[in-house]
């Protein structure tokens, strides 16, 4: 099976109320009047990483991707649970975990550790205590409202070419944790832009059944010669929200555009309508 | 770094107080009033399954194995994420992960899913909900108290060697979530037999800064000619716990011994004294 398909049989087993059909960054679980936010994700040798990559670079990352998740729907994060394969450089792994859990104020609730073969895989469950309830997902954007985005899209891009002044945006990405937490309790949707910009607000859109029309000249990028590269490729961990056109969003971002009521198409770009996801981002293998 | 020096470069990161020293069975996240208690545990192909392995037994074993973990912590599942490694058989996979969700009674909550080169790792972090407060450790016994058993080790072993009465033991084993529920409130430490009885019993009284002496003739083993295999095998999940000699437990468990003040050894098993948990049981390479 590819991915898609998987991922289409997975969602006809039981599925937990709050896993949101799998179809937002987290999963939310009530308990005792709040709310914890649960994420997992894994990276792969020759996938996501070079085989060649600084370990320490590669930890961090895999602590940034998860938080990033956690950003997105404004929770604080409470510890990780790490799931590692034994190989090279493992004592670089560590001092990026290390410096990744110090940077962001989190800790190691527990994991486990196995041998590997072959190309290495590494997996990270995040656990957050959600900021505010209801938990934001990618689903409650209301024709009407208007979008943002928290930053430039297209860095990590630049850093991943060898930009100088962008190596540790991609290297050492920082999830909008700050931001996600203000932001909260003022969206109407939220996601991380972790796989292209494109691609990511076709599925908010997909998962709210609106359309979002977004106006190219207002979406900032890193590189204004290569806006088509910028707003299709990934790992910047910007925030990509909707709210009420009035809001007074406690943080700076930038609006690029606004919901419409689902049109033909779930996404429009300027004078593009984005029917289909294929080439709009990158879609992990 | 092999496994042991790579667990205690992790113990010197900062951990989550309910990571209980990465020596215990679970973390456990207090919220609420409530507890929340959390496993992450993986498979790996060559390791913990051959390659011909019948993908829906190991899916099936991957959610077993970590539910045992909240088994012993007295937990009820609430959901798992899934760290899948698309490959071989995946509607297998599927279908084994199905019917260990129905059997158990759990759900997914979320996960990710990689396109995989070489051996297929797998990882699984179980959620669960304490039903008793304080969760059981493995670090609550004390002297004086009793050593049960649930029920006999050896099975899985025997299942694993062929024997037509023991394959289910081995390749779709059942987690004791009933038991550990009900024995949680009367325990003072608890964990599952999952490395073999011995050097889970070694780290028990490691936990707990005691000593455990057990009775040979009092474990229960599936194959009484071969007892000594019986006792370092794993993959049984029957429970060890301690309890206090005159609790009234609400299962039928086997008394195996009784826990002393720390002497020489943690462990004591007839005639024998180990001070070394090496050769004691299976450790996961």
């Amino acid at each position: 099976m590819n991915e898609p398909a998987f991922l289409a049989a997975l969602r006809a087993l039981p599925l937990h109320p709050g896993a949101r059909g799998l179809a937002d960054d987290c999963a939310v679980i009530r308990l005792g009047g709040e709310a914890l936010v649960l994420t997992h994700d894994m990276m792969a040798e020759g996938k996501h990483f070079r085989a060649d990559a600084d370990m320490a670079d590669v930890a961090w990352k895999l602590v940034a991707s998860n938080l990033s998740d956690l950003s997105a729907k404004g929770a604080e994060p409470v510890g990780v649970l790490l799931g590692h394969t034994l190989g090279r450089d493992d004592a670089r792994f560590l001092q990026g975990l290390h410096e990744a859990l110090a940077a962001f104020g989190t800790t190691i609730l527990g994991g486990d550790t196995i041998a590997g073969q072959g190309a290495r895989t590494f997996g990270l469950t995040a656990i957050g205590r959600a900021t505010h309830i209801p938990v934001p997902a990618r689903s409650g954007a209301k024709a009407g409202d208007g979008v943002w985005l928290t930053g430039p899209v297209g860095r990590a891009m630049l850093g991943f070419e060898g930009h100088p002044d962008h190596l540790a945006d991609f290297n050492r990405p920082t999830p909008r944790l700050a931001e996600g937490q203000a932001l909260a309790p003022y969206v109407s949707a939220m996601m991380d832009v972790s796989d292209g910009l494109l691609l990511d607000a076709f599925r908010l859109a997909e998962a709210s059944d609106v359309t979002l029309v977004l106006e190219p000249r207002a979406v900032p990028v890193a590189d204004a010669a290569r806006r088509d590269a910028c707003i299709r490729w990934g790992d910047d961990y910007e925030l990509l929200f909707t709210a009420p056109p009035t809001a007074d969003l406690p943080v700076k971002a930038h609006r690029i555009g606004t919901v419409t009521a689902r049109g033909a198409a779930p996404l429009v770009y300027g004078d593009e309508a984005f029917s289909d996801p294929a080439g709009l981002g990158y879609s992990h293998g």
